[in-house]
């Protein structure tokens, strides 16, 4: 449903607000969103996961939300509730963060009871990426589409699926896991434990290891002289920085984690038979030089008459995408 | 919903029948099948695509669907529709089976129309395996669930998807064609064009390629015998019926087809995570000889807060499942 038909359907004007709250493992935002997709007004904080405790942290957000709501000079009413988004596992319908990885010493904590109790207002919870997809899907990229597909590519690869024009969680929230289908059977070792997951052949951290391992064959001077001479220090950016100045090394490198995404998105076109894939992060940063070996593998790998509906876009929302995250739960 | 449900809902009672004709390669069947699941009657005769026109095949479905309402001696007006289930791709909403590989010669054939013409009926078309997945999830082994995905593993590897209570036909009705998702990069040719599908690696004729090709390596006895001495009369039964008698090799070729499905299973649940997975045809028939390999690989290449969650299971309608498939569309 669009945004402008989802107001006039229930009734909601333009001047309706939510209270967008995300929570990063390093900086934790609160923003005023109104739900045509305004933002109104933003303030972040690291969130020093290790330093306070996890009430502490979502004291300080609160404390954070009252200033933010006094000095917009907006109404209560208009106000309608507050959506979180935060990284998974999380149990959406108590609303209480599990163990996420980004959250070190975050253990069943309860968001929603808390925010909710603090707020005096009603609190949705979602997984980041799925927020994400919902905000690409109501504001962004996907307006319009009824199958959507929304990857972000970063640290860890996560994905959210619009299909049939809702947003689909799977029998324990768990759906969606597209980085961690395995794409080469004896492949390198993935963080989650497994081996030859998307995510260990195509995230950032995996662009950065292919690097490293190729110092040793001397092939590497422009993406090492970026991370200021030491291998430890080369990132995803610094390969990305180095391909855009036509450094063939370091365009042999995303040639070679492209074509891997690409071989993943196609096994997901064969299954869910999207209108459009959205690509995050990484793929906003690096654009075709991650999407052409993404198309080209695509089209081998793919049937054409699945392929061809399919459209495959980098995201839209750029850095509004975490303020409209917790608006889209309120759609 | 449960069929029982459905029909207190919906105020129809046990008394309503459905024709559902099931329109395949070698045979057509028409049967009459109350809603509640009881097939009452049903006759077949082989389809002949190469002999007979496609209207011509239609036309003599439709004599023996007169038939079959006759001799019941059924009241008409309890006859709700027609459901049909073919060969895919296909047009829904029209009900046009577009260029079944199954099918020879058939392009474009308006099978709804006909039907509806011919029998003064509602009709409704679905593709084989989307109608024998509502099939298990209404009458069989899917009972219950809200997210399932049902596999038909036989000359090919067919799928549907029950997502959210609901089938999941994709953008332009592609969707669950698991079938196709690469395990391998550069594995085997698959027949449609692909190389390393799942289908190229766990099908039945994959199973005998399997076999076949170990025959140089004189590991055979047993299923070369069961092919009555002919290497290319080997099929994926004889594979199977060896390994039941515990021919090593047989065992062998079956682990091997049954870690692939299990990686293929694995990525399944790893994007959809599904409540149930019922598996069809080749795993009714050869069981835990295929199952144990994939569970293992399950173990492997999935996480297990998701594979914990799904209960991996042989179909349970066997030789009704044709017959309640067009049953099911009228659910």
């Amino acid at each position: 449903m669009s945004v402008e038909l989802f107001l006039i359907m229930s009734g909601i004007k333009s001047e309706t607000y939510v209270i967008s709250i995300d929570i990063g493992g390093t900086k934790s935002a609160v923003s005023l969103v109104s739900l045509s997709g305004q933002v109104l007004r933003r303030e972040s904080e690291p969130t020093r996961p290790t330093e306070r405790t996890p009430f502490g942290t979502l004291e300080s957000l609160v404390t954070l939300t009252k200033e933010i709501i006094v000095q917009s000079g907006i109404a209560k009413e208009s106000l309608i509730g507050v959506g979180v988004s935060a990284g998974g596992p999380l149990d959406r319908e108590t609303g209480t963060l599990l163990r996420p990885p980004n959250l070190p010493g975050w253990e069943a904590v309860p968001v929603k009871c808390v925010f909710e109790e603090l707020l005096n207002l009603p609190v949705r919870v979602e997984n980041d990426a799925n927020a994400t997809a919902l905000a690409e899907w109501h504001y962004g990229a996907g307006r319009g589409a009824r199958n959507i597909v929304f990857m972000t590519i970063g640290t860890g690869i996560g994905a959210g699926l619009i299909l049939d024009g809702k947003l689909y969680h799977g029998t324990n929230d768990l759906a969606g896991e597209l980085g961690h289908q395995t794409i080469l059977m004896n492949g390198p070792p993935c963080l989650c434990g497994k081996r030859g997951c998307l995510e260990a052949l195509a995230s950032g951290p995996a662009i950065a290891r292919l690097a490293r391992e190729s110092m040793m064959y001397g092939r590497h001077k422009r993406v090492l002289a970026l991370a200021g001479g030491n291998p430890n220090h080369i990132t995803a950016t610094h390969v990305v920085d180095a391909a855009k100045k036509g450094d063939p090394f370091a365009l042999g490198i995303l040639e070679e984690a492209g074509t891997y995404l690409g071989v993943g998105l196609a096994n997901t076109i064969m299954m869910l038979n999207p209108e459009k894939i959205i690509l995050g992060t990484l793929v906003v940063h690096a654009g075709d030089l991650l999407l052409t070996p993404a198309r080209a593998a695509i089209a081998e790998y793919a049937w054409k008459r699945a392929a061809e509906r399919c459209e495959i876009m980098p995201a839209a929302l750029g850095d509004r995408a975490q303020d409209l995250a917790g608006a889209a739960l309120w759609l």
